[in-house]
């Protein structure tokens, strides 16, 4: 019987260098001779990523109502498990996602308001107990993320998506909700501190893929 | 005070004539005085409407896997419901809907399978309660029904969309739901029987729109 790929999921804000380190993940665990699946979320399929389309479209005419969101976000999900997460995990996969529920719980529930149980509700319809092995959240202040979110955009000549447009507040209760996520569930969490160079962050990441041995067994 | 407005849906397969039925009922409201607005689901706002887009494009290469399928529908209402439905009821106007809730039990649940209970989960989360006051459910055998479809798809030169593909044992699971829900709910529900001439299908509406007193007072 083929053993059960890992999930590994990457989390952050706006500007802590998700998809950078990312790369990161992917290279390291292809070098130990892993077949890697990488992917992201919202989207990771054609029709999840038209999906995100329609999450991150800032069409400044008809707000998105907060309900309106999550169900996107979480029907874009279920395609995604169905379509690609699932299957690569049950061939012996081991699937690398940018974002996935902790997300959720950080932008709509921090961010938006969205009561926990609400999210939770919609979690275990889709999920149905499935949760990441492991989670790597890079956490910085909100200000220097700022920082960095503002010279990519500027860099890029790129203009901001509906999340990207929130303001100072918005991001500080997004980290926090990320923050308290890890507290709840520090075995499958690792926070690594974004706020240093690249290196370093990266050097972290290493160490704590090197040293979850559940992982490898 | 303003008084709420009436909630009126309108439900039946593909090729029941519920468009030109629809058009029928907001005539006949307008007629008696009432501000009617006329509404479809999925979609109603242009959100929701993207969202409709995603539900119908028969995309071949990509399955829209039934729980994406059932949380867009929902997706998609809680979105028409906060910009369109709910805003005109509480100012007084009546909204009439082609297709609502009745349709996501009758395709989603009867057509493909979804238990009830999912459905049931789904609709406590968006709706918070509410239902409509009067669906009238145009009722054909599917026979009759394909034939009316395929003669107006061959009219238009059109193509169907990812329902209009599906086969005939859908479509009957999909009235037997649609009788099943009338059954349950015969105080909200109006069946009317949509295999007739066009007059006598519109007389049929015209006596219970005129004969629902609680929906005037």
């Amino acid at each position: 019987m083929t053993k059960r790929g890992r999930f590994i999921t990457l989390e952050g804000g706006e500007g802590v260098g998700k998809s950078t380190n990312m790369q990161y993940v992917v290279a390291w665990l292809e070098a130990q001779g892993i077949e890697v699946v990488a992917t992201r979320e919202p989207g990771g399929t054609p029709r999840a990523e038209a999906m995100r389309q329609l999450l991150l479209d800032p069409a400044p005419d008809e707000w998105l109502h907060t309900d309106a969101e999550l169900l996107l976000m979480f029907a874009a999900r279920a395609q995604h498990l169905a379509e690609k997460i699932l299957p690569a995990l049950a061939r012996g996969a081991w699937v690398v996602c940018d974002r996935f529920t902790d997300a959720t719980y950080a932008y709509q529930g921090g961010g938006r308001g969205i009561p926990a149980e609400r999210i939770e509700a919609l979690e275990a319809f889709v999920q149905k107990g499935l949760t990441p092995d492991l989670t790597l959240l890079l956490d910085m202040p909100p200000s220097a993320a700022k920082q960095r979110l503002e010279s990519r955009l500027r860099d890029q000549h790129t203009t901001r998506d509906r999340f990207e447009q929130e303001q100072t507040a918005f991001f500080q209760a997004v980290r926090d909700a990320y923050r308290a996520r890890a507290a709840q569930s520090p075995e499958r969490f690792a926070l690594i501190n974004a706020d240093q160079s690249l290196a370093a962050v990266q050097s972290d990441i290493r160490d704590t893929l090197a040293g979850r041995a559940t992982l490898w067994h």
